[in-house]
């Protein structure tokens, strides 16, 4: 087993989401963690969505990162069919300003969780999928922190930036 | 085909979720119209579910009602296997008074729609389904006329009591 | 009555509704269903919309789809004077992001159903129609299920064009 | 004209609303101005709602004061038959806490308005009430003053009651 | 008293309300009824805005309309002030789309009501100024018939145009 | 100046607030403060309440700690007449759940801040008027230090008696 | 490593937290994952809450618990501490329905993510770790599966009881 | 310590926030009140945020004002690591119109209080800053009459302008 490579299924429920799940996809490419990228919906395409799910880890896969908006059933209905561990990122749609979306997800009842993240959030989906891959995968856990501290650096140099220039 | 009789499939995500859905099946009864009842989750028995609601026309039903509360995902995973009209019952929970629930089942994306009754509005969808219903058969028109002369006249007689009683 | 045809009355609160409105009429052009559209107001001219609704069914027609913004009461206000199922389409407008029109349709009280839809849902509204038809008419049966296929097929396609191009 | 008495007529959508609108009613008592209280429906009884608004002007009323509660209709079903004040009590009731009957109360679109008040504020529905006829009724203007001074003496009793007994 | 002639006081928060509560203006024009406007502020200027309340009367006013957004307290704070009718309309501001302005306005507590419009409904606040008037002026009633006609062939003629032209 | 001692205003809109507004008395009596409490209305008692705001830096007050709910203007009408910090504090009433109250508080538009503290937040409201005092008496930031360990201190307790006593 | 056993830290912010928090040890006793529960403050013992964070991966610890209420920053806070997958509880507390905590929990910034559940979902909360923890320990993916068939069969009773007794 | 000059950290989680907290430092730059403004996140930077919190007392610091938003807990943790007043601005973010930055600062639990302004607010926050400093600070309390009698003057301008001009 500890050849196997960590391996994410990544799923939009219409390809509108794609401009926000790429955050998503980015971090995952930046772990070197490899993933398959599909659209599939809950309502239109439910027979994929839930044959996917259901044969995912039989296909190696070890989180699935799931998108949709509005009344968004596409995580909740992959979590139904798997055991595996479903990250919700809730899409801001055009009316309701993303409140129908994040309930839809988050509010699972008990049995199916979803690890929910924010209206959008689709970065921290990403990153949410390594510290879980991290887990098992000791590698990931060394570059999480190389992550973290990279971020802290990037808000430094904007504070001096800002304490520089603007002031 | 005329002497086929209405049938309704009526299911609740949660067998708590009996006490408000009893209305629905009351006003069924009281039109006569014939209905099964289940319980059945989207997320704890997704396979019966789908299952359900793939043969549901091939049963013989003609209208599906469901209720569920939370992240209500029920009503919309049941209409994405059937082309048969699906009535959702927002059920309210413990927290966030509903809004949940309602937004979970009235938001669905195009292609799927799920007609949305109000939360915890189990008599309205009985009624909603006996309309639909009604379009085919006539003797439920009749009945749904009778029905709204009876609300009126109990109004009216409410009327009659607070003129004479209260004031 | 096996020569009627299926026919659906679409009311909009206001013509600046019309951009929405417009795919519910799509959908019925689509479905080869008969439909009549209208401007009529709850509001400022209550007695035509009233009469309207009260001779519907004389008039042929089967179900009603009702378009309206704000604190929406068109649906409502039809669904008291007929028996006709009432599809009702809560319009977002200029504030509160569409959560009054959607409150103001779809929390109806007991005895008084609207059938109701996302905000700006027309195309749903469209195919809720449809669905209701298709009980007492086959052939709708039978489209309804071709353009499930098509829905399907649009998804499979939309999956593989992110597969090649995008990643 | 100076002998006419001013008259207000108090109609709620359900007979359960009147434990709150009760106090309008105590208010209008309480300045002597005539009312007729009904129990009427927007949705259950629609014929004898808008037949009471097209003829409450010439019944002799001056102001009507309506309360209903979930998808409240009827304060706005009853301005679009009377171009008399209707002023509208939007009454909570068991789910979402009253924003579904204060949004289908005070939204209305423009043309037809509806002088809102808080949820369940009905003691204001009647002061506003008094205030609008005292544009005409004199003796109304001065009673007004009263109670405004008779308000401000109970929260200075109630002032030097918590500072005398609490600490 | 006869020869008295209407007059109406509006009164916004901040001069970038103005676009929105013109409309209010055109109303009480068109209704040839007197107004003064005024940019007073509950929280800048509290000493003019209580000073004019208090005085409103007096100098011959008979109805308020007030205007604010955010944390609108203005038509309470001159309500608190006067016995005249005060209609508020929340404006919506940059944040929160409206619901803060909302609740601020028409969650009065008891004892000082205010009629409370939609929010950017300064249509709505003028036509119910007119409508408390014509309580007292009967040349008003009258007008408000012609406008409440007028508005129904408006809608009629759309009506006509989109059967017509759209489709 | 330094013999002085602090002073804090204590104002609620109704005696019904008393039960929420005690723990900020407590907070204050705790630190050795010094307060007076009133029950004064921004629409029932407007002259008393702007009167006391204007002269509460005269008369000694440093602070003023006001609560209100529903369109909860006290703050903000007393921050209107004085330049002395004012701290709000919503207070749930029976509907809307308390975001009325929040609403009305802590949106104030800009020039006229009011320090908000959580809905029913007493404590924090004592506390957040004894850190404001510090800032001039040291004594009180001595004791604010005290009080900071003593939360510390009881949240341990606690951990510890529940990983005795309850796992 | 691989005799190494999975184990969860579970933290709440306030020791009122336990009855809701309960659910998920029960759940990580059912699947026996080694657990240590804290009660922390991210606000009151902010050093030992921060510090716990920091060391929870060189003490073993896997995966973290953190139920918070109102503005709840305890997960958020932890997360910043540490790379481990941080899963957040939003509990309900006294005002707002449970929507502040909720947002405070799963609107999180990118960088940082929070895996949110329901809430008051902690059984779910349960159930995700073990989800997490079942990427590495084989043992868990089996009882998860049969935790899985156990709900199922749950449901199944509940239909047949109430199709049984109940109609 | 006479000789002592006020001075307030400033502080936003992010440098984007910049364009609304600087109007923040306009007010401290015209109140002329020393301030260091930093760029640090309660997430990203956790160890530099609690150290600067830490030493803000020490380093002579008497305000705080920090900025943040989506789930906004940087102010809640400065306030748990000083007993310094800290005021809170919500920034509005792209999601949820700025109600989730509001509750996730202003809804703090008992014993850490944040001083929470408007979403956006960042005017008033420095104002509320100012009137802190003013209770130990003679020279502050002139100036913030004259910022009041000028504001004064402002809307007194635009109402004569909108008379003039408008009407």
């Amino acid at each position: 087993m500890s050849i196997k490579k960590p391996k994410v299924a990544v799923i939009m429920g219409s390809d509108s989401d794609l401009p926000v799940v790429r955050k998503a996809v980015e971090i995952l490419k930046a772990f070197e963690v490899e993933f398959e990228i599909n659209v599939m919906s809950a309502h239109r395409t439910p027979e994929r969505a839930t044959e996917y799910a259901r044969n995912a880890q039989d296909n190696g896969f070890e989180v699935i990162i799931a998108a949709a908006g509005k009344a968004a059933h596409l995580p909740g209905v992959l979590a139904a069919f798997t055991t595996l561990p479903v990250i919700g990122i809730p899409i801001k749609s055009s009316t309701l300003d993303g409140l129908d979306s994040l309930l839809s997800i988050v509010q699972m009842p008990s049995g199916i969780p979803v690890a929910t993240v924010a209206v959008d959030g689709a970065e921290n989906a990403g990153l949410l999928a390594v510290q879980m891959l991290a887990i098992k995968y000791e590698f990931l856990g060394e570059k999480l922190k190389q992550h973290k501290e990279k971020m802290k650096q990037d808000v430094i140099r904007k504070d001096q930036k800002i304490k520089e220039e603007v002031f």
